[in-house]
């Protein structure tokens, strides 16, 4: 792949610093802005950020300029870490502009023309881009993830609904503090204490897994039928989300059949080579006691799922644990491997083609 | 009422320090025994204890003698803090001899023949006592008190059983790290962490309260219907169990309906005037955070369950969350409780019907 | 004593609910003016707190109207649980109009006319208002409580400074997460973590013990020589700020003279029979793993110090432990009690000399 | 180097743990045996150990079979992560029988013909194995490495003394729960909490980096006459010790001559090559809020200690904040840097001094 020219809006951010940590190294993806607020418009990069992932600044990155969100940003891509109050108003010009926007952000996650997507759940969504730049007139395009919670959620579903069908799940969900960015959580309100909701949430994760596990019918997205319903909570954990999750599935699988469909579930993305699916995005533990936020949450490398616990509900068939990592996976993970699907999937098949066959072909 | 003198078996425990707290100052029960191990036999109370709740063993209770378990022991009332291990063997003889056993024990909540009781929920089973003896051939008997979590769990239902009635309930609990005694649970696996496994619980979230709920026929316990499922987690937090729970009730009541039941609901045995009884042994809080429990688990000086954030749920009706004391209400204060009921209602007669009426009668 | 009408400024911060919460039922003050800002002005209380001490507002404040800082508060005295930035600029004119200021800011704390107070240690600088009065031309006056780390230290070194003198103490602190207010230390922070470093911390406890253990000459304040280092952490605990202390005291006192020293301390406030004086200010726990913040800061009612483990140093001669709850006594209670001494020695020698001598001038 | 063959003792516990994590891929040893107990004799590694380093026990260990510790174990180095009851035993025949023992024990550690050694600190020490070996009549040898907080303690001393002298240091420890091993400290006692004592620790801050920072005279060690106190402190962190230390230098260096010290500190060990060494093992932050556990932990990948927060002590001249990782350079990584430079003095002459000199020659 030729290398590609990468901004980070919102990078001094929690998700912005997850961007620039995870964007250390990439193969494909080149650092060329890191964007910040007016206030800090021409700080060096290391001076400007409150640094949280471990020690210290990634080295590529201390001495780049800030630079303000305007036109003119020295890249074709814009991983966007904005919070909503300033996506909704930043990304459409941007994207209007030419760039190729893979935002965190929840404003525009549910839009008709607008994927939503987990590449190893609905990457053939992709194929709405260009009709979304043909009706909104843009050069580029606005491509989301999904909420932190409904990604565990969404992929502990798809393998179900792929072979069996699903009709209804009820999740509740043990949130990690760093969920809520910085400063985020007061350690006054949940040192040694849990809250039993978090502004917006549910109704993201009721939501956002119906379009992710629903189809794209050439001109808007068809949800899936699956009926959600999600009870939030932040628990003083640090990273990685717990979910508790019971699952009505058509057919009354047995046992064995659902950790068939779970252990043979092989997304077609893994074939593309992406540089940063794992190998195996979708775990399961045997252990009673799995998985644990404090254990688990950086199994693949933070770009999984793991789920256990798999046992009877009385109620709706059966019931299972999830966890994922909520700002790798959860968050600026999934924008960068949205956009190497993106790019493996626009650009790739002159590359590979040539080589191994188009594989991205069977996804879009 | 008379002084009764009661003794405390496993006393050094965590529960059984929490009975001993409870028990200070006490109007009707004076603890003239405190039951230790074969090693501890001997010992001063203040020397053996590794006191657990707050600074300082009460002053009362500082130069008892530890007893061993041995027949003998000079009480009328033994409040079972043994863990199950234990009580199994040791309960039964104590109960022949001649001793009223109110247990926090597993062994014998399920018995044909043994009260599983809260006294805001079915103090009526109290009845099962002379059948019990008259079986067994006991001279005593075992009262048990439910599973920490099973004790909010059937209060938030029992006045939506009595008004609508209920079919199904779903449970997510986080527990607190107190539940699990001393040393309990270590701090490196739920330091910042949360573990989806709490051995044997979700079986007795599923069962207990349908015993709670349902009736005595005279002959034995007939279980109430509503089908109950439970996910048991451990999260770093000291006192209080939290659920987040889903139920099915009948006849579509609405959100009014909903917390009029609730708010409306005047447990029968709040008229006996118990010792032990709070003003409101059910509180539902408005806030859209609550309840937490770090600010609700004493509400009620810990004798009550605190509910809140009832909304609709997409899949069986209603939603809310509900908080209870686990080492209070959960443990030792519902046996001190189940203690004076069984009091007020088989001497309380003889004192209270001269002055009001024998509400007591009203219960049984 | 008359009842005496009281005001809280910054009364719905930390600080602010703390005395909210103190001054519930006092039998000597009256709550009668709860003072926040411009923007919570008309407000009611229980609706613009947002309660941090426990379940509830107390309800006697609940329906109190929020007023500006403003002149003409309707009380005689102000307690200030204003931040630094605010308390420079309104305590002034409030004492100049005659307000009795009882203030937690730093500000004036090391002011040559303005009393730094903890009534167990140095009640006799109250003679420094009448001159503060007449320097600055004020109807009211400041009197300020010091910083929440410096009182334990204080605490611990004046009995031995009394009976032998002290040259030096080094102290380490780890102080509890409320010290900062709401919000305060963000989640991410301090959640398994220490943060060895609290703005401003080190230089208050190394110079407001030298005020507290001086002497006011009649003109100004006289520092005692005792040379003090503090290095200042935080730890994720709710209350109770921990020292660990090394002292090198006079004339080789032995483990026996120490700890008669702490033990036979009677600090004379007690005889005078303050509301809010505990029956021990000052606790020595002999168990080797004693003071715990989680165990100890509540004795004595949250108004004293715990002291612990005392055991040669090598270096500068004993070592040992020290507690204090940074909210009560460390920030509220402090200032309740120097209101309440205030009034004992000013105006309770008309009451009580009839009756019982006038203890309180063996004080001032 | 060649393949060496090496075993743990203990291998299931914390330490142990750590050991086998340490060992996955290392370029010199081979692990050939995991010891276990009689109980766990036969068992597969992957089975018998409940894991506690992430996720998972490294692949290549898992099918390992636990052996007793008994004569015939097919290595010739023994990492011994003994608790003290069982390494005072066992450690002896294994090292007259001819294994070499680097041990975490305590047991031994201050023996007059035992070295205690940190490599970057009194890799010199390594002369006294042959006296040892001599003496007791041993093929093999014991050599031990220091208790988790006296190593940051003695690495920031080291330097110091080097370049002025060191007379008096104070510390205070902020250690993690993960220096108890497992199960270790109870929840209960740590969450939210500090437990201002760790049984027997203080001796060994006290007395052991005396013996590092001391010097063997060819017949037995000789002691620094360093003056050390401790008081040591367990915290609610995971990993990582803290320390807040005053020290008393020579010659009143300046800031920036105590800062260059340890800038320009560089243990003769770092020329040797070894695998475990780190780039940098000492590292001097400049934040004014650092070292702290939850960021500083794994600098140099856990095999260095962090320094923060040098300024004035108005007692002892100067004090700052020192922090190490307790189980990875303060247990396990330290036997194996011991052993690595055992090998490469000892062996690497042959190898390494045909190529490049014999830098090993001027460390022992």
């Amino acid at each position: 792949m030729r290398r590609i020219s990468v901004g980070v809006l919102g990078a001094t951010g929690t998700v912005g610093q997850r961007f620039v940590e995870l964007l250390d190294g990439h193969p494909w993806f080149e650092l060329s802005a890191v964007v910040g607020s007016e206030r800090t418009r021409g700080q060096r990069y290391g001076d400007a950020v409150r640094w949280h992932l471990g020690a210290d600044v990634p080295a590529y990155a201390r001495d780049m300029e800030l630079l303000p969100s305007e036109p003119g940003l020295p890249c074709e891509v814009l991983f966007s870490a904005l919070p909503s109050e300033q996506a909704g108003e930043l990304e459409p010009p941007l994207a209007a502009e030419g760039y190729k926007v893979f935002s965190n952000a929840s404003n525009y996650r549910m839009a008709p023309d607008v994927p939503l997507m987990v590449p190893y759940v609905n990457p053939e969504h992709l194929a709405a881009i260009p009709v979304q730049q043909e009706r909104r007139g843009w050069q580029g395009f606005i491509l989301t993830n999904p909420n932190c919670s409904a990604i565990p959620l969404a992929m502990a579903l798809k393998p179900l609904q792929e072979r069996f069908g699903v009709r209804r799940a009820l999740a509740s969900t043990m949130q990690a503090i760093s969920g809520a960015g910085y400063p985020g959580v007061p350690s006054y309100d949940i040192l040694g204490n849990v809250v039993p909701y978090i502004g917006g949430e549910e109704e993201k994760v009721e939501t956002e897994p119906r379009k992710l596990l629903g189809s794209w019918n050439g001109d808007t997205f068809v949800q899936a039928t699956v009926l959600l319903s999600a009870q939030c909570h932040r628990v003083p954990v640090r990273d990685g989300h717990l979910l508790a999750i019971s699952v009505e599935i058509d057919g009354a699988p047995s046992e064995t059949d659902v950790l068939a469909a779970w252990e043979e579930w092989t997304p077609a993305v893994l074939e593309l080579g992406l540089p940063s699916t794992p190998e195996r995005p979708l775990i399961y533990r045997a252990e009673p006691d799995r998985p644990q936020p404090g254990k688990d949450s950086m199994a693949s490398d933070g770009m999984g799922a793991v789920l256990g616990r798999l046992r009877p509900c009385p109620i709706l068939g059966w019931k299972f644990s999830a966890l994922g990592h909520n700002t790798v996976l959860g968050a600026a993970g999934c924008s960068v491997l949205n956009a190497e699907l993106y790019f493996a999937c626009t650009e790739g098949a002159q590359v590979q083609s040539a080589e191994e066959g188009s594989p991205e072909r069977e996804i879009v």
